[in-house]
């Protein structure tokens, strides 16, 4: 449903014409005036009829939706969350699932170690990036399919599945052969064409809330890969751009409350890329359990100072594991299972 | 300590006369210049510089402050947390304070039954607007004086030390005779009049965020206070403006952590204000606790269908009870007491 | 008008119960269903009832407020633009005005000779910082009383109002008094025991917008004032917080349209503090005549190195006067006179 | 250079360690320490080194980049304004281009009709979407291949060379054979695959600034671009994204300014995106021109009422020939040609 406001000195023969138009749309127009101004009433299926082309209507002052335009992605169509299955380890639900490992694959030897440190420390889910998102061009770009190779070597020596960021259509077949889930990164979020490819495959998707992108974009974002037919949505809170700039970005966890009303798609929080800052990550590690995500994303480096990328945020094995310990004691306050 | 770079076509002479400045000053100039561009450092208390008053000086292109501008504030002063004492309830340090109230004070029955009602379930101190800021000059404004009256007996009855908000500087001498802890709302963190007559009692003063208040602005309204001789400051966290609509304002939980860092005060969250709603009160109370803030701010209300003020994010009675039982359950994690 | 959208599982008793909550409040409710949710309209002056407030009904998901909530600041409410007389000189309407001078009084010489250079150069009004808000308790405060007896003198010795800022209440009658318009600042523009003392006097008031306040919180900041008998408002524009740091906000010039259009007051732009950076002054004055202002505010100095504050974003003389000559040939395009 | 702030407690063993890993990179490392901290000055080509990996190492409180991050797009290497031949069309230097055109391509007659009308009218370049971004994946998706057809059918009627938008890798070499200039959306600008597909063709690239995009990142947007070797990049200001909702976007006329100190790139701006209201438009262009821009890009619609896409900030062609003419006045003070 939409409500139309409409101008002052909008004319019978206009309100007319608007009427018409949604008729031809399908939809019911139905006149709910106040004593100053016009106001119409739209009733029918709105999703596909976007705000600023009705305000472009003459006589038209504004308008506003009543209903959420996302869908498959909505609350109100599922009502249980969705629980994605990868190789075995639930996500989603009352399960809580942590991802960890480097920013950046860097070697053999640094994959291997930390995953096996990871994988020891608690995580059930190995991250990596092989091809890295750099501001600048001139910054280390990832190691690329041998990067990825060596994720592959890493799954095999501890069984944990991996997650790794996709930046190309192109690259889509191959990480959907070898990969478990496959992460849209935050500059990413509204790559349209990327979206729709990633639609179209049977791979779960990691979906990071964009750098500045409101709840509903988000989750818009969610649906443009749902309507391809692909339900496996994981969304991914990563903090968002504000004026302050002690953090990175400010950690929004209101957002996985309204994420978690919304939609029935799981929730999982990124400590690491929100703040920037490794002394933060532990303790809103604990703040993401408490207000009830679905899982954690958390940088883990073996030699963070020599990391090729963000170090700064990665936390140490020991670090780590130290997280674990007290992430674990608050799912049990708020009833959830790891 | 500051660094200043030059721009290239600075002179020699306009170098000398940056220096001499600096030395009437009582600072010290060294040069550290780079391969292309001057680049001088400004060494001493560098606390009463502006940065753009120096960015004004002919040859400078900008400028960076190395140190916080804060300094009773700063945690590099004084190492051990502030612990403040409100008639024997202790604010900061290993403890945790619930405070809770209304929004704003409506009726002497209101404000007892809540009051016996907060205290029933573990808040220490009880909260009530008197004095209402309202966006609209037509909305209700508060009960005033007699609001004010009202928390008295409220406090009588209970034994809660009562903490509200104050507009005005007239109204301090009243405050500090009448109220526990005088509350300064967040369009007023930089009304400096009332900061520096605020510093200048022996009363302890709760000071939120301003609406979009860096976290050092925070510090320094906080230092104002202070400057006065007034160190008796807790700081309160209660969102911040950002692009997202879906809560009133974003709640910055990473902020907490900040200040903890940056500062040896104590910090609080006021989850109810930052979202705006109830639904969502409980689980960032948790997160709060879990993130390490030094106690809560929360709006109980045993009416809120009929609240006169912000309804919509209170909490009832039974609401209140349940968070303080699952916050309490945090706290034996985190090693903080209540 | 307002639309209230009810939840899914809201039962008539209390659809019935929101109904007579209008009633009470001599408002009309009309049942505007659609297909999916229920949907009421309130019919009647509802600028009194706050969205928050309604929001916490039982049933309730969600209200959108069809009208906006300030009344004598509106467009609607007075079609032709307000026009405030100062000395004879003329604000808002066809005309156009600039108000210029030094950030800070800082001594009889300093201001007596920015006085006499603006005036040369075309100035109608001066500006000039008595009581100076200063982030930092240690930064220079301002002249106060002093300061603004310099005011009067070179007030005396150019024939140019004054116009200066005020951050007590208990300064009002010497303000009302001493200066000719009075100044509310960015950081003072919800500090709402000012804005009602200001509503009592006959005095016009200048209200800059604050930092992060949105253009319908701005008109109901002046619509405090007018809502108390004074309807002498002029706006000004300075800048908003983004997270872009390049510049010290961000100006907003689309808001002086949105102002134009939703209010008769006249609005003023101010790029010095938008941008705290001289070279940009100019250009922005430009932009800000062509996109429809009724004036501009400077800042001036005779000596900017110097300056005790804001130095980096003053025009040297010279400079104003070559930008009083650019913008009075954009003026002729947009058919306003100076 | 860059700037580095060690820790109180930094040992001298890990500032050898600093300095050694800085002699590695080919850097110089001096010490200048102030009273309180010890501060590094690093000497030498810091763009390649990223800030927070710096931080990371051990024994730095933070660090603090002198020098800007671009090199290719900075006006420090090349200080002449680059102007690019489009067709003969020239782009930037003393010259002001004005596209326009439908935000959509709808039909053959739509496109053709509107083509004649802005060349009529002054414009110089055509634009129109083929590719659409939008968020919805149940809004019209734009007419793709069809419609660059039509462009080039409008092209061949008016002889106005055609810009349109690329959303992905694949169609880069159709584009390249096809259109005059290819245009990089606000939600493309860091989908660095695409950017560095681009750099490797001889084509110029409009590039807007993200959603949320520093200046910086925007520049080092235009970066990645240039180190492929293509150095035909156009800047579009198009508005940022910031609390204030009352406009779609907010847009930031002091970019321009800052832009145009810090490279020697070409800027325009886009005012219907910025504000999605078609009356600001016309006052927003004529501030664009007085701030300095190279040029605009305007929607125009013949019929925006029944426009597929963004109808409600689409100029009427009547009106877009009024604001060329205004603007146009505009130049003539700023001592621009079209």
């Amino acid at each position: 449903m939409m409500i139309i406001k409409l101008k002052k000195e909008t004319t019978t023969d206009q309100v007319e014409h608007i009427v018409k138009i949604f008729e031809n749309f399908g939809m019911e127009t139905r006149d709910i005036s106040g004593n100053v101004y016009g106001v119409l009433g739209i009733v029918g299926d709105t999703s596909k009829l976007s705000i600023r082309d009705i305000e472009a209507l003459e006589g038209v002052d504004n308008v506003t939706r009543i209903q959420e335009p996302f869908k498959k992605a909505n609350r109100k169509m599922q009502e249980e969350c969705t629980v994605i299955d990868v190789n075995g380890i639930k996500i989603g639900g009352g399960n809580f699932t942590i991802m960890a490992g480097p920013c950046s694959v860097e070697s053999r030897d640094q994959i291997l170690e930390i995953a096996k440190s990871v994988d020891r420390s608690g995580a059930q889910i190995l991250r990596g990036g092989a091809y890295k998102p750099r501001t600048s061009p001139y910054a280390f770009q990832g190691m690329e399919l041998e990067g990825l190779e060596l994720l592959k070597e890493a799954r095999k020596e501890t069984g944990m599945p991996i997650v790794t960021e996709i930046m190309s259509v192109e690259l889509v077949d191959r990480f959907v052969k070898d990969v478990d889930i496959i992460q849209v990164g935050a500059r990413n979020m509204q790559n349209f064409d990327l979206l729709k490819a990633l639609g179209r495959v049977d791979k779960p998707i990691l979906l990071k809330r964009g750098l500045s992108a409101t709840i509903e974009e988000w989750l818009m974002s969610a649906e443009y890969i749902m309507a391809g037919g692909n339900n496996k949505v994981i969304l991914c809170e990563r903090g968002i751009r504000t004026y302050e700039k002690y953090t990175r970005n400010t950690l929004d966890l209101s957002a996985v409350l309204a994420v978690k009303k919304l939609s029935h798609l799981p929730v999982i929080v990124d400590p690491s890329h929100a703040t920037g800052k490794r002394w933060m990550v532990k303790r809103l590690a604990m703040a993401a359990a408490a207000v009830g995500a679905d899982g954690l994303m958390i940088e883990v480096h073996n030699d963070p100072e020599n990391a090729l990328c963000d170090g700064a945020q990665s936390l140490r094995p020991e670090q780590f594991e130290d997280l674990v310990i007290d992430v674990k004691k608050i799912l049990e306050i708020v009833d959830k299972k790891m």
